[in-house]
């Protein structure tokens, strides 16, 4: 087995992949601000903040726009905001050029055809000829490139996804400009051996790009797939605080890896973060009261692990 | 990394460890049966089915020395029935005369004195002496022994648990005469590193001892620590359906990690169980019926993982 990372870094979801999927109530835009400043404080140093999506289709997060042009900027935090093409690129180039602290465009293609036309309504070539004349823009802009795979590990519409062929895009991405690539599992299908099998497809990638792994719960495999992953020496990470997220265009892609699951394993792996759970679970509880609703959180429920000593 | 086994055993523990937290509604002493067949039929082929304990602690279990006298005796299938003293091996063994389907006596202690003395009022040494005492019976009546080795990775009430602990008490354990030991980690408090550290001080065991985990998903690392055990060599867990169970002794110790859940992460590696989920499946939605309630299995919810083809 490789020696496993001392850090791991972690890219916080729950802002925009965790509340696109809360159609009602809307979070006031105002209230979303004061959440993510607490999962800073938490210690989340990496970010998703928003989409820049249809309304339509997305209205959770409407407010995007307003959203981006009110975030704090702050030194030891990197924001990341999803923009699925040129249009909302349109929105947010001027954003940018008001001074709005996004430092990292997300972009996502699926590895599987159908999954892709459910998702973006149009094909995997046409994505990827989209993502190609973004790239340049954000160049220009000094803007990083997330490129995400979904579906890298099995999709439901189509089941499996060979695994070359997520290497592919990896390699089709990554000459693109893409400085980090995420892999999702957006149908929540991975097991450690799918997990390895896509790590060797992709093999050696330049050594200023990021492989990060996105992992969903639906049948709670996650933490099992991000400890293969550590093991193959994948040392970034994608979750959600409160497990919250999914993909309403999958079948069963409900919840995202809980981030405060994730740092406790890795608290008692003696793998750093620098996300202190306790806060974490504050912001959960936070966003309960935001929504009138419970969220399920494993480690709300159970809290976080105490090695308390014995009182005798 | 070690190659990892081509098949694993699986010890069901919902009929004892899931329904006994269930104080109401009571399920009738057929249904009950009717159950365990169905989970049989889903090719379980290792079932703890009741407990010997009294009815005023475990309500749920009150009917143990009926059912256990009903069990349809099967050579696929090895039951097993918890027996926590001598007290309760003198409710068993006139059933065993009269014919009762019964395999395995399963005992417990804890490596946590203050575990221990929680769940079974006694300490450490009085729990050895006692099943010290029992061995020998259970040998005279062919009955193998189980010993679980509770809180092995932590315990909520006193903190941290030196794996040379575990380690002692499985030398003392085997050398009773326990052919498996089931290491418990009771309060879901295990990460991988632990199983490492706790795998590493027990040591080599017997060529005749099996060594079997179960672990608690109550911070969502079970499948993590499977994985791990897995890769340690380990081919033996318990789990429970529906991903019920827990102990009411121990805050925040719900939820063992669900057979189900376990089977979809095997099947997805190629490892064989020999148990279908789609039957396990249906298994939870009767328990639904029996108990009235919802059972909040993510396998039930999202569905077996289906390899379909992409219809074009």
């Amino acid at each position: 087995m490789n020696s496993l990372p001392a850090a791991v870094r972690i890219r916080e979801e729950g802002p925009r992949d965790g509340w696109q999927n809360i159609d009602e109530p809307f979070i006031p835009t105002s209230v979303k601000l004061q959440l993510i400043e607490r999962l800073i404080d938490a210690g989340i140093q990496h970010i998703s903040v928003t989409s820049l999506v249809s309304p339509k289709w997305v209205p959770q997060l409407a407010d995007a726009d307003v959203l981006l042009g009110q975030l704090r900027r702050r030194a030891d935090v990197t924001y990341e905001v999803l923009v699925p093409n040129q249009r909302g690129l349109d929105r947010l180039l001027p954003l940018i050029s008001a001074g709005a602290a996004v430092d990292e465009v997300g972009v996502v293609v699926s590895a599987s055809e159908a999954h892709n036309r459910a998702n973006l309504n149009r094909s995997i070539a046409e994505t990827l000829s989209e993502i190609g004349g973004m790239a340049p823009r954000l160049g220009e802009h000094g803007l990083g490139l997330v490129a995400s795979v979904a579906t890298s590990f099995g999709c439901s519409l189509s089941g499996a996804v060979p695994p070359s062929d997520v290497g592919e895009l990896v390699r089709t991405l990554t000459s693109m400009g893409a400085r980090e690539i995420v892999l999702g599992d957006t149908t929540g299908m991975a097991s450690p051996r799918q997990v390895t099998d896509v790590v060797d497809a992709i093999g050696a990638v330049p050594s200023d790009v990021t492989i990060t792994m996105h992992f969903h719960d639906t049948r709670g495999a996650g933490l099992a797939n991000i400890l293969m992953s550590l093991q193959l020496g994948i040392c970034s990470f994608e979750t959600s605080y409160g497990e919250l997220g999914g993909c309403q265009f999958a079948r069963g892609a409900t919840g995202n890896v809980a981030t405060e699951s994730l740092v406790s394993m890795l608290n008692g792996m003696g793998i750093y973060t620098g996300i202190e759970i306790g806060t974490l679970i504050d912001v959960v509880h936070q966003t309960e009261l935001a929504l009138g609703c419970a969220i399920p959180s494993k480690l709300a429920s159970a809290g976080e692990v105490q090695w308390v000593q014995e009182e005798v």
